[in-house]
């Protein structure tokens, strides 16, 4: 159900490349990648350096009581990374090329983040 | 004269409370907090975990072949911090409360970005 809901976000995004919903023990729970995309990048250790760099955030945000860190965007030369934090436990990354559309790929994580929320209850 | 740049992107960017101009190894150049937000909210606090987290992001930006970070975009429940990598040793971060204009905020750090850069020179 997760590779299901992982296809959705990556296939109505603009040039994104990858989906992956991980732990922040850099355990990776599902991922899809958009066949076009196949070659050369490997989602899982896109995923490990990301959840090293989201659990720094999370910290950040707790020592300066900015509160729970919800979203993160990265903008990169060759990729765009965008990050919402799904709850304590996982987040979900989608990695575009630099010409995808990071504004639709921030609005379609935030609107299935509650069912993934729901099928990881 | 960073401090005047500082207070430009600052007093430009609606919501904005703080800029900072760092080095990837956590030393501040300078920074700027506007007079209503002063209280509570230590800059160079906030620079300290953001060079942590912007140099974990520009290893595994390299590691991940995605080229040179430019941008990074954190969302917190309380405050919304943009990064902007000036050059391979510096990097500007600018705050912003809940409500602020982020997209202003990048555009100004966008602009003022060359400025400091030759300053820095």
């Amino acid at each position: 159900m997760f590779k299901e809901t992982l296809r959705q976000i990556v296939e109505s995004t603009d040039g994104a490349i990858a989906g992956l919903l991980m732990g922040f023990d850099g355990i990776a729970v599902e991922s899809y990648t958009r066949d076009e995309a196949a070659a050369g990048k490997d989602i899982g250790e896109i995923g490990m350096e990301f959840s090293v760099i989201v659990g720094s955030i999370k910290r950040a945000a707790e020592t300066l009581e900015a509160g729970h860190a919800k979203e993160v965007a990265i903008q990169a030369e060759n990729m765009t990374t965008l990050i919402r934090v799904v709850n304590d436990d996982y987040f979900l990354a989608l990695t575009l090329r630099p010409d995808g559309n990071p504004g639709k790929g921030r609005f379609i994580l935030r609107t299935h983040a509650p069912k993934l929320l729901a099928d990881l209850a």
